[in-house]
């Protein structure tokens, strides 16, 4: 009987308006700290951030329970990806990493809090959620574009090695040296000194160009299509749901046609 | 008696085309004055910049009080964005600041007066009113690109501290520089100095580089996306505002079909 | 009598295909010998080069002369863009500017030979033509990014002269420079200049690329917006050519109407 | 009798699932292969490798081989652009290359081994297809784009050769400077460089600017909205198949006046 009114007592709490502003605060605050920290400060401000550090923690880890004591079925829980997204970041920053080797990723894993923000702002959920989506659409275009890459970056490491291998010395090399010419950064540097030795290979980079940037063109109109073609579908689906459609009107005048031919008939 | 003639002559006189042109004219001078001043002149010249600053200054201010005193509802007056900013603008502008300490900030406040250009002239206001209407709408997006952005910083300003306090010292400055990657602003000599350090570290860049890039071409999407919408559904209503509508034609043939079963009855 | 035959003759060779595409051919030929020119050539070539040009020249007048020729209304020639544009292009080209002085000029002069494909070929003429009509519709917006160009160009040569006086001595030189900025060219290295006299300087740089970026991309949104619509209605248009249209299925049904009254009246 | 049974089990094995996993699984093999020779290997492992390359080649033939014996009509197998593209891509990289002088080519053929991703995953056919179709809309604006360039890069090399002929020498050159400028890489140096010398000659790379980035936004438009266009006319196909159009609607009125003009000369 406790345990129940214990539970109802929870829900309501979890969706109190002001319960959740105060957790949206605490993770700014966190935040904030995670940003506070990367200044140099004096070790008793330090040694202060961390008790706050360990506070958050401790608040997250009690705003976790609320939820999932809050929740009618404890296995529903889990089936939401957002509160397991929660209870592993919570989680992760309450490992004991304090001592001085792990205090760099104890440091790193306490950034991630920040990514709260996103489970707790539904907007932001649904607007991951549909970037998300908008991915797979993409697969076979960036599929031809790695296979694009990957032949020039063989090309380029087989022809280019023995004159830049910094740049060129072998393929994971020349994919980041590939992706940045197409971001055109410094990518004449990278081609004068080809060049050099291989005078045409202007055509290399080009050509490259040319391919990436049309992939890309098509990556983006392909999206920009895909999200007009839904809108377009959807606001055609509000605009037309009370209206009659041109069926409604045919299947109508049939109805007319089978009364006007009972009066003829009559006759 | 007299003050309400006088009203109505600053009535016609605000909205005389002739004095609004001659209105813009001062403000394009104003504009020029301002940029002549950047050149080095002679004292004379000098001088004479100082006096039709000052004349410009006061014929602003006698526009204004013809504004004001053209309207017949004062609080009125205040109550339009622009008056006030135009107010503002010729306030400002009349401060004495003309000695040798603040003599730098009244020009920067003068600068201002160009802005002025864009109040007088109605199709400009239009379309500023319009560009910070469609700010909203990206709300989220930019909330969710900051909070990208963020922990991008932070963790950049954990790792990176050590090789480069001059773009990694602290989390301000992480933001700076995460800002000139995703301008891709020589954004290779940044990775190429903590690939050293951390050979993987253009991991780093590159996932960044995607996320922003995604969440910036969905940021221009959804602009697009709105603004078609919009100027569909008001070509849509201009289309078809005197065509009678697919309801009109179903209520028209209920009437048919009511007059049919009436002839059909009668017999 | 001969003169009309000779018109008539003119105007046959005028619209014949091979006669067009044998102008066609020259004038790609002249566009190559423009090419060639910027070759160091021994002086022989050099000589033939200029014979070959003079003998284009001389094509090209007997050309414009057979259209000029060939037109009925001869004050109609001047009427079309396209027949001044070319006849000026002509006219230029035959000026002696053979002299080492002016030798110079001369070679630019021929390459604006190269235009007359645009003139020659209609597609390219009706592509510049929209080009050029999108222009206008972009007005206001081109405005509005001067404006914000000006004052940041009057703000940085005001606060940032003595920092970088080749950079932002005047305030043409800081519109050049913020062209600049615009189009992400180094745009660090002018920032961090003046950022170690005005440390808050990044906020001018940023504030300056979210504006211009905001007002270029709704140009693109315009301009795209625009076409869409162009197209839709067109499209639209073409479709429901010869579909009758709702306005005529509401009069039918007015028509319908009217004649089972009749009939349940004649009762 | 036994050459027709061999056929139909080649025809069989071809549309086999399994074994077109397995070819897929060889040809990803094979690019990971070439991947694996741009590092540095020992002579064992190089050996391997070699070894390796020589089954894929082997293997290749032997998949060429049955899908040619698998089809019915000989003649129709070269009729597929894809068969025609592997048969080629299979028989260069049988060309016995192996000896120093020729090694380096014989890496660059197997490189294009990669390419058989494409002609084996209908995806990615399609996709190539699509981005083929979509170039010669193209044409002109790509045409008008190479006229401004060429004309740019006569004047360029003209002006600028004395000042810098590494970026000037002749017009081929230029070009590639002028492709540099288009991609803002690096161009302010390149055009502070000849403003020594001729100070207007900003003039000569903004206008350029304009004109390709105008052109270049014209093309991305088109394609969009050519996009566009098709996928909004499927969709109108789609949606309104199997419903009546307003023709249907217009003719099914005509065939009920028609019976109500029955019914009143009857009386």
């Amino acid at each position: 009987m406790k345990a129940i009114q214990l539970q109802t007592k929870f829900e309501l709490l979890r969706s109190n308006k002001a319960f959740e502003l105060f957790v949206i605060a605490v993770i700014l605050f966190s935040a904030l700290l995670v940003g506070a920290k990367t200044y140099d400060m004096p070790s008793t401000v330090n040694r202060i951030t961390n008790i706050l550090d360990w506070l958050i923690s401790a608040f997250f880890l009690v705003e976790i329970a609320i939820r999932f004591l809050g929740e009618k079925n404890k296995l529903h829980f889990f089936k939401s990806f957002w509160n397991c997204f929660d209870t592993l970041i919570v989680l992760v920053s309450l490992m004991p990493l304090e001592n001085s080797d792990t205090a760099l990723i104890a440091r790193l894993v306490r950034v991630f809090r920040v990514l709260r923000m996103i489970s707790i702002i539904p907007e932001l959920r649904l607007l991951l959620i549909s970037l998300v989506k908008a991915l797979p659409q993409l697969g076979y275009v960036m599929l031809l574009m790695f296979i694009i890459f990957y032949i020039y970056a063989a090309i380029g490491s087989t022809l280019f090695e023995e004159i830049n291998p910094v740049l060129w010395g072998d393929i994971t090399i020349s994919l980041l040296t590939l992706f940045r010419v197409m971001t055109f950064e410094d990518w004449t540097d990278v081609m004068y000194e080809t060049m050099e030795v291989y005078p045409l290979s202007w055509l290399f980079y080009l050509s490259f160009i040319f391919f990436t940037a049309f992939a890309f063109l098509n990556m983006v109109i392909g999206i920009v299509v895909n999200v007009m073609e839904e809108e377009n579908a959807k606001a055609y689906r509000e605009a037309h749901q009370d209206e009659p459609t041109i069926e409604d009107i045919a299947a109508h005048l049939h109805r007319l046609e089978h009364k006007i031919d009972n009066i003829s008939n009559k006759r």
